[in-house]
Formats: structure tokens, C-alpha cells, sequence
């Protein structure tokens, strides 16, 4: 299964990339074939229509299953995130299995990823089976709610329950 | 595969009802095995533990998939439905395969099922790989909106491409 | 200002009215001059036009400002809640000054009321100006975040900085 | 009333722009003193402290009445939009009265605004007492939900009922 993690921080290699490595390995069993870091894009996303920007959406097309993670930034996902989304057609990821995954500084704002991520991946064509995953910055690497998740979402996915690290 | 559709209308026998059996036999070739009508259960639903609702839970933890179903009130699923959903406890239907519909009188409403059923939906515990659905209650039976979502769906559940009805 | 508290707690004198009662006095400086249970409505709430629930209308729409409180089911306001909001119509409450309340186990569902009660307050008519305020249940008598919330919910309301408990 | 409109479309003198300035007018009865297009701000607002994007939050701060516009991309606000938001620390808008405007090719968008703007523009601080306005980019200079807006808004913010165009 070729895993792809996109990563919505502004800053190059980020706890919120470290992160989504992680989660991508714990739920597939293997480190991601792709990581699509969207700062390096920069201001190709702010137009339309970049040879940097058509490699990466391949990139995610071409994955069996896409990690999107984000900081949580007002609440919800960076609009570094939202403008490679943006990218995007409605429906052009045709059913693309997915997982959301946000990083925030306190507990408060968890339900961002099941209010404001998962809807737009839907719009674009993901399928996300399982919640959002939420993880506190300071805890990405080990905590209760990863464990619970992954049990969670291997289920959703169709995959075998992952096993401890 | 045993489909089971929850119907959130106070009406019995209402369009929603209809449009729940619709759907689930246009998705996976087969009506429903049962059909909750949360009307029937009426006040045992304001409390806690009343057979009849512990029975219609029992119905939907027996399915492979369950079809929740909702007419449109206040620009979301219905008190009724939600009194239905109190009634499971958080993470409940474990990884239950499941599909949000919603009908409404006028396409003003139709991110109501991603926005507010389907975050519900997955805190007590289901899969809902497919963008919610929305039906005008005047075209219910038959739109182009229809067609492309049971495409879709049918990609995102792993189930064969639906056949023209 | 005659406030209005209307509680959506399935169990009557809930902690969810003691701290409606305690937010309505600290932002306004005065008790409010109603409550209204839902629990006491019961099956009324599940038909449309009691005499019971036209009352509790009435009250509402005479109020200056109205606390809508819930207890957080499911990440998000109970079913009952919805129930008694059902009962108006789309614009019914006509810019009527409203705070959304919830209170919830954790800090993990503080979204819930930005996301999913205010959207519902403001389809029935209501005016929401200031956030959403969420309370632990463990805490609703005093902690950090209800002091912020009411300096920023009385400006929002024109209302004077409310002093100290 | 000085009011500043903020244009998060990322083609300059859009119609997010035009209808932003019709909104502003019909509302408080004189144009924008101000109008803040985020285009033209292009890769500042990819990193942080950029004196152009401090300049453009000033003007924003400055503002008696905020209305923030954006094209339906995804089913929400733009990434561009986003951008600018971002910039804001929490609360620092604090309860700055703000209109949240979204322009879109079909209704069944219509809830974005009220779904995922509102609550960003709450969590940087501003008052939305109005419900989202959801224009179609088809029909933005005239629409019976227009005029139906303009009467709650007015009410909601405490202004005179806006006169016919």
C-alpha cells in the first residue's frame, strides 16, 4: 500500500510532518512513499496551473492512501493547506482513501479535523472512513487517543490492527 | 449484505423513509433487512434503557451497513434522529460502515449532511467513507445528484457500481 | 435585560441550568427572569402546536436576550434541545440577542458549541455575536475561561464589563 | 461607520469584490473607506510579519465594521482568504463587529459561510451577530435573499433598515 503524507505547515520539516511519517507507518506498517511538503510550493499555489504543483497532485493521485496533515491554525488547517486543496477539482480524488490529521497546542480545538478537514477532502473526492485524528503537539509521538485511533482506523481502512511501536 | 435504514422523521411512512429504502436497495442491490422508524419509539426515547429503543440499537449493530436518514429541520437532522444517536455511547458502532442522507425542501441545505450528521455519525463510532446525501424531498426518486453519489459511493464502500435503476 | 435561560438537559435542576443561571447573572448583572426546562415538556416536544411548548415559545421570544444551554452528547447539543429548537421556524426569533452554552466532560468537544449550536441558533433567527462558551462540567462554577468569555460576550452584546464574582 | 471590505479572491477586481462593496454599501448606506485585496498581497502573506501584511491588518483593525469576502472554493472560503487570517493571533479582532460574505456558483453551497467562516472570524475575535450572507456569483447585484439579509443585518448590528437599491 503506498502511503503519500501532504503536509500544510509553512515551516520545512515540522513536528506536523514528523507526525504524519508516524501515524502513516503505525497504520500501514510502512514509512510513506511520499511526502508532499507544501512549503517548499510556496507561491506556485498562489496561481493555478504550476508544473511544481500538477507533480504533487500526481503525487497524491498516485497514492492508495493520502495523509493530510495540518497545525491547527484559528481553529482549523492551515491555509497553506487550503490553497494546494484548492488545487483541486470537486470530486477529482474519486473515492481516494484518506486520513485527516491535525496537530494543535491544546485539547480544545479537536473537533477541528471531523468539522472543517474532512468536509473538504469529501468535496474533493476523499473517502475518510475513520475521525480525524487530533494530536497535541507536545504529545504527537505517544498518547492514549493515538492508540485508541489506530485501532479505529486500521478497522475503517481495512487494515490489520496495528501493532504497538 | 444486511442494510438497515434509521428513519428520523416524525411522520411515519414519510418521503424520507422512502428515499432511506430507495437508496439502500440502489446501492447494494438488495432492500433493507429492517427499518427503524424512530417514530414508533416516541417517548421511550427521551429516557435511557427502554427495551424497544435497546432493541432498535440491537437492529443496527446486527447490520453491515446502516443508512441514517433525515429530513432537513433548521438546516440540520432532526431532534428526533438526535435523541436516537444520544442513546449510543461514544465510539458505540465501532467502525460500522454507514451513509448520512438527508432530504430538503430546497438545495440551500445541502451541506447539512457533511457538516452536521456526519460528524455525529462518527463520534459514536461509524465509518462513513462516502459524502453525505442530499435529496430535494420534490425529486427524491430520481436526480442526476443521485447517480453521480451512488457511483461514488458504491467506489468509497467497495461495493460494485450500481446498476440504472 | 430580561434574560431567558432554556436548558436542554434531559434531567431537571442539571448543573447545565445552575451554570446558565450563573453566565446569564455574571454577563448581565441580573438573574434571569425564566427558565425554561425542557425536560418538563417531555413527549409535548415530540408532536407540533402543545399549548405547553407555545408557552415555552412565548417566553423565549419576549426575552431581551436568550442563554441556550445544553449538556454536550455526542460532540455536540442533546437531541432534546433540538426537540424544542424544531419547533421554530426558519427566522422565527428575528435578531434575538442569544448565547450558545454547552457543557461537556472534556476539553476535547469545546467546538462543538461554535460549530454546530450556533449555526442552528442563527437559522431559527437568533443574533450570536460573541463565541460560543463551553464549561467543563467539573468547573463551571469558575475557571479561566468564563472570566475571557464574559469581558468578550459583554462587548459583543454592548453590554458593561461584568465585575468579579 | 467606516467600513473595510477584505477580498480573498485571488483574481483582482472580482466579483467577490464588487459584491463586497454593494454589501458594505447597502448595509451602512455609504461605500467602503477601505478594501483590502488579499491578491495583491500576494507571497507576503506565505510568511509571517511582512510590514505590507501589518499595513493590511491595521486597516482591518481601524475599521468600525469588517466584511470579509470570499469565493466558494471546495465548499468554503478560499485558501487565500485563510492566509490572511492566520495572520491574527486569537481574539485579537477582539469583538470587532465583521460580516461574513461568501459568493458561490450554486446554492447548495449557501451553508459554507455559516459553517466554517463564522467560526474562524469568531476565533480571531470578531462579533458576527448577522447570519453568513451566500450570494450566487450568477445573480450577486440583486436576489430576494439579498434584500431578506439586509433587513436581519441591519437588525442584528444594530443599524437602520436599509432602504431599497
Amino acid at each position: 500500500m503506498d502511503v503519500v503524507v501532504v503536509v500544510g505547515n509553512p515551516k520545512l520539516g515540522s513536528r506536523t510532518r514528523r507526525a504524519a511519517e508516524m501515524v502513516a507507518e503505525r497504520l500501514t506498517g510502512a514509512p510513506p512513499v511520499a511526502g508532499v511538503e507544501l512549503a517548499e510550493l510556496g507561491p506556485a499555489l498562489l496561481g493555478w496551473g504550476s508544473p511544481e504543483v500538477e507533480a504533487a497532485k500526481d503525487t497524491v493521485k498516485a497514492a492508495d492512501l493520502v495523509l493530510f496533515a495540518s497545525p491547527t491554525f484559528k481553529a482549523t488547517y492551515s491555509g497553506l493547506l487550503k490553497l494546494f486543496l484548492d488545487q483541486f477539482a470537486a470530486g477529482e480524488l474519486a473515492a481516494k482513501p484518506a486520513v485527516a490529521l491535525m496537530l494543535g497546542a491544546g485539547p480544545q480545538h479537536a473537533l477541528a479535523g471531523e468539522h472543517t478537514l474532512k468536509p473538504v477532502l469529501s468535496e474533493i473526492g476523499c473517502s475518510c472512513p475513520a475521525p480525524a485524528l487530533y494530536l497535541l503537539e507536545s504529545a504527537w509521538e505517544s498518547s492514549p487517543e493515538l492508540e485508541t485511533w489506530l485501532v479505529r482506523a486500521a478497522a475503517a481502512h481495512g487494515l490489520p490492527a496495528p501493532g504497538r511501536p
